[in-house]
């Protein structure tokens, strides 16, 4: 039997087997050499269905790499493959490649065995290892998990099957990518990576190669729902909902085949702006009928389409405070319209007064998202989800927790991660997040002790979404080690527990196959802590928003300190620091439950990290590591532009080199500079924005200015 | 005789009798009822050529308005017109309108009378008031003179004839207008007036009728020069000077009736990007044959083109230093090539650091063009005009004379001037700034005592420059009160003394003929001293800069703290203001003579208007004025949104609603509402930011915050 081509040919979502990548195009964490275990082998497929068809084109790429042979069997199919010259490969003959005598066997086994939906078993026994899926999706989530193991799913005989499933059942990646070029904000909004994948200058991509890759990439670090455009849904994306549907289509076909569920963007006007109906009023029998037939439309082109996402009445987007309605009464109209065909609204709580006057203290945006949502828990429909911003501001790299997360548990939440380095350096610095990412996910609202207070926990009910940092650059993310920050974050997604330094070490190795333990500790060592080194030399003490209004990068000590976005630092001759607390402030302090309230209330407990959100100190304030507010400003900015030049250092090494190319290492290299540059800037002018307000020299003499 | 339309008719550029001015679009200074005076009598023109056309085509429009008669002679044609419907005014007849009978002769005299190019005389005697031009051009002005003294020209005999002239021969207006829509900047760079009345989205418009009209507007005032496009010659622009010169000949013929002469922005990499060359060094003689050639083939379509306006090695343009050579090689070289063809090379001297390290408190960009003309003194070709902005630094609301313009007596020096609003209010606020052009005119840098060191005597080897306000707006300035600015500037060029007060009062009078002296003086008392206001509620004291570095526009005290712009403040907890004395400073008050030098050098001396643009002061130092820095800047920002107010209360006069109409009216107190909001900002901003810092208190106990 030599069958020369895989059978049951993907639909075109899946990637080709004898279609190589662009070789111009990083292949990210799926490089040609992490299937060599898998494709060097003899390999059996059973099952049936879209997405076994696709777990059968990726082995029989892997063979056709590595020389290794597959069969499918199943669906009353029969088919195998060999090498593209008809070799085998390891002494395995092509008739060798049956059940029998496998060395690795993917099959759907069904409901058992203690695995749930997408779950599946991994098991080294006797001579072949094992994968079962619970469903066809657990099957492709076990395959990948096969390919990063590489050798090591062929080791040595093991106990018994290891039960694997994600914890959350929505794993979602929001692209905030418009189909119109934006005049200011571009082609995807907060994108540091060049051009959308799915959208170019106002239409689809017609070439969508990129957008099938993507999707590969991302069953492989476990993601299963991708938003394809904005949350700002500007006038052309709108009617992606309508007549521009059949974009929409193209883009669920490509995702479908790797477990992805399409969701898109809509605006709250939509029954307006598309409709032409006289209102978009909730509670309107017209638009709600609008939204039933519309979503209707959807479905039948989509029948696994996700649902919504909506950003109402924040930010100047329309939502159904315009009409005297609720949160409730809005995303409940969109839940009974999606409701009846699976589908979930993703109703973002990223509410608050964006035209706020800069003189008014006892405002505070921190508790606004609390504020106007924490009425409504148990209102909602369940086919919404409220979809939280992990911090109350707005993806700072440090804030609290937003404390709306522990004050909804009647309803269904997912928390919100920011992957695109809007405020983290916006893919110019290195900044993996996903030690910020960990410690939010096992923050738990009642203490230590109650395992089940995790915000990783409370979002079982909605899942975990974050916005992508993808774009058509060449390496996907403009500094190609910021691809670590998707791929990790599709990891805690799966499981919220994961240690982020071992899925780094595992991103590592995976992206880069010819990097020794050497390299990969190099690696280790500029990234894992390279988010604490970014919130050294920029805002300190949880402050945030000192940052250049305009674009959001690069400093600026009193950019927002008058704006209307209430993000103020109120930064005086003695003092800086915003007074949240019970007792003398905005009383944000008082949204968390015990013991957090206390914590934070007092400055005694309070962690120094959250200290300036929390408190207004004067700048002698003698933190818990025993230095002053101001001297530990002057010595965490020293640091902090000291460690971005480390960084830089540790990159020119000939080792690394070596294992990550010429291409890679220029790029990162290149990016380094201005890192360090920036990192320079950062620490002078910050510290000398302090040394000028408070009159207080560095106490070891260094230059400020 | 009853030849219904005027003889020779003009160009297209010259307006047309019978074609009113589109209905929407404000006529500014030149109303028809401003033409009431002339246009119900009977006039004689007497002249040949295009500019005598002119004259004509405008009594000929202006009796077909009100009513009047008119007989053209000269250049062996007769003609004459009578009102449309063939009836006659004021009992004249037809017949009646020949030179013997006439009210109103105008003429060409030719040299003689004491009057120089552009000049004329006026005389009213016997029964006809009569105009006689030095040249065409002499009698155009001649002609706009009488207009605006409306029934005055035609009162008692006077004494004789006045002489009237131009004080400086080149009164020029510079559009930074770009031909394509610049990514960032816009059709129009710094235009807060809509679109470019020349380009549009790439291309000439197709429509130049308000091109025309403008024409028609700025010889009115006395403009005689037009640059067409922006300094900041971009790709698409630098097409202008080869394969674009159509466009430039169009606007040509467009300029020429009205006395203009038009000039181009050109890049100095021309020979490169257009010419194919692989340098544009100014001594290779490929490059000087380059531009020998190619502003030939310029002259050959426009014989009286006005000739080059270069940027050069400033921001980022390209220029001399590239090639390791000066200003006076690249200048000249330019010069080479337009002098035998009678035009100019406007040289601009904005040239400094724009990549300054705000660390460095020795580098200052005050003295960087001084430092970089004042060695060439002397050693420019004639036909080189070094254009100097007004102030070291870059249009400020207030700063000292530019001390370069005092220290090139060998070289022909002209001075350019802001019409359009950058940082005085971006034609949101009302900000009438004539005052302070006249200031910079009449500054005298040898001393009170000599009139010939005054600023308007050194520019009449170069004439005054100014970077135009009018766009595609219906009121051609965004807001209508910024007209004035337009108007005074044309009138401050022709002589540097005028009064800028009654040039106020003599443009609200022609603009809006409604207005009795009650509203004329609500104008007067709302526009004189709004500079000053607008100074208040900004920067205090001559320290410049405090701006919003993305647009401009509204107040941020460190915007440009730690810019690589030159432009600090240098504020701390104990004092603000940069020390450029000689003693202690970066010496730039040296760069001035005597007296100046001393003046400004010693505390004792230095105008308080300038005082931190000098000196480094303690918060608690005492002006001139009696007052300490701080209160000062906490007293000028309160009066100065007080002020504000005011201007927005006067406005909502019903004698002013019912003088100026109500678009017009509608329009302005937008603005002002504007106005008074961003006012309030500024002030609450400067006083708080202030306060924080010194942490001092206002005397008085008004709210800051």
């Amino acid at each position: 039997m030599t069958a020369p081509t895989p059978a049951a040919p993907t639909s075109s979502g899946a990637a080709d087997a004898d279609k190589p990548l662009p070789v111009d195009v990083h292949p990210a964490w799926l490089p040609p050499d992490a299937f060599r275990a898998i494709g060097s082998r003899r390999v059996h497929v059973h099952g049936s269905g879209l997405l076994v068809d696709t777990v059968t084109s990726e082995v029989a790429r892997a063979c056709a790499l590595h020389g290794g042979s597959w069969v499918r069997t199943g669906d009353g199919v029969t088919a195998d493959g060999v090498t593209a010259d008809g070799a085998t490969a390891d002494g395995a003959t092509a008739d060798g490649a049956t059940t029998g005598s496998a060395d690795l066997v993917l099959r759907v086994a069904g409901p058992g065995r203690g695995t749930g939906p997408e779950g599946y078993t991994l098991h080294r026994g006797g001579t072949a290892t094992v994968v079962e899926g619970h469903d066809p999706a657990g099957l492709l989530y076990g395959f990948f998990h096969a390919v990063q193991l590489g050798e090591q799913a062929f080791g040595a005989h093991d106990a018994g099957p290891q039960v694997h499933g994600p914890a959350l059942a929505r794993r979602m990646l929001d692209h905030w990518d418009n189909v119109a070029v934006h005049p200011s904000m571009g082609q995807v909004e907060r994108g540091y990576a060049g051009g959308s994948i799915f959208w170019r200058a106002g239409r689809l991509r017609e070439d969508l190669g990129r957008a099938a890759d993507y999707a590969r990439l991302l069953a492989a670090c476990g993601i299963n729902a991708v938003s394809v455009n904005n949350v700002n849904v500007h006038r052309t994306e709108a009617l992606l909902l309508t007549e521009r549907l059949d974009d929409v289509v193209t883009l669920a076909d490509l995702f479908r085949p790797y477990g992805i569920r399409t969701h898109l963007a809509v605006t709250f006007a939509a029954p307006v702006v598309l409709g032409g109906l006289p209102t978009a009023d909730p509670l309107d029998p017209a638009v709600r009928d609008w939204w039933r037939r519309t979503t209707e439309a959807v479905y039948a082109r989509i029948p696994d389409f996700g649902g919504y996402l909506v950003k109402a009445d924040s930010e100047g987007q329309p939502g159904p405070h315009g009409y005297g309605r609720t949160h409730v009464d809005g995303a409940d109209m969109l839940a009974e319209a999606v409701a009846p065909h699976g589908g979930v609204v993703h109703w973002r709580a990223f509410v608050y007064n964006h035209r706020q006057d800069w003189r008014d203290r006892r405002t505070d945006r921190a508790n606004a998202a609390y504020d106007a949502f924490t009425p409504h828990d148990g209102a909602f429909h369940d086919a919404v989800v409220v979809q939280v911003k992990h911090g109350p501001i707005d993806f700072q790299p440090r804030e609290p927790v937003s404390p709306l997360i522990g004050a909804m548990p009647r309803t269904r939440l997912a928390v919100e991660l920011q992957v695109t380095q809007e405020y983290t350096g916006q893919q110019r610095h290195v900044c993996y997040l996903a030690p910020m990412w960990s410690q939010i996910l096992r923050f738990r609202f009642r203490g230590d002790a109650d395992e089940g207070s995790a915000v990783g926990r409370i979002t079982r009910g909605g899942g975990l979404v974050a916005v992508s940092n993808v774009g058509d650059d060449r390496f996907w993310t403009g500094h190609p080690l910021a691809q670590a920050n998707l791929y990790a974050y599709g990891r805690l997604a799966w499981d919220p527990d994961a240690d982020p330094s071992a899925l780094l070490d595992a991103w590592a190795a995976l992206t880069f196959p010819a990097a020794g333990p050497d390299v990969v500790a190099v690696l280790h060592a500029m990234m894992d802590r390279s988010w604490l080194t970014y919130e050294k030399y920029t805002a300190p003490l949880g402050i945030g928003f000192m940052v250049d209004p305009s674009g959001h990068y690069g400093p600026a000590v009193d950019g927002y300190e008058y704006s209307p976005w209430g993000t103020y630092h109120f930064a005086d001759r003695d003092g800086v620091g915003v007074d949240r607390t019970l007792a003398t402030g905005t009383g944000f302090a008082g949204r968390f439950p015990q013991p957090w309230s206390q914590v934070y209330e007092s400055l005694d407990t309070c962690p120094d990290e959250v200290l300036l959100f929390f408190h207004h100190v004067p700048y002698g304030h003698r933190l818990q590591n025993g230095s002053t507010v101001l001297q530990h400003i002057y010595d965490t900015h020293f640091d902090g532009a000291r460690e971005a030049e480390e960084l830089a250092a540790r990159w020119d090494d000939a080792r690394v080199q070596a294992a990550v190319g010429p291409d890679l290492h220029a790029r990162v290299r290149e990016r380094l500079a201005e890192q360090v540059h920036s990192a320079r800037e950062w620490c002078d002018q910050v510290n000398s924005y302090f040394y000028r307000k408070s009159g207080v020299p560095d106490a070891h003499g260094r230059p400020i200015y």
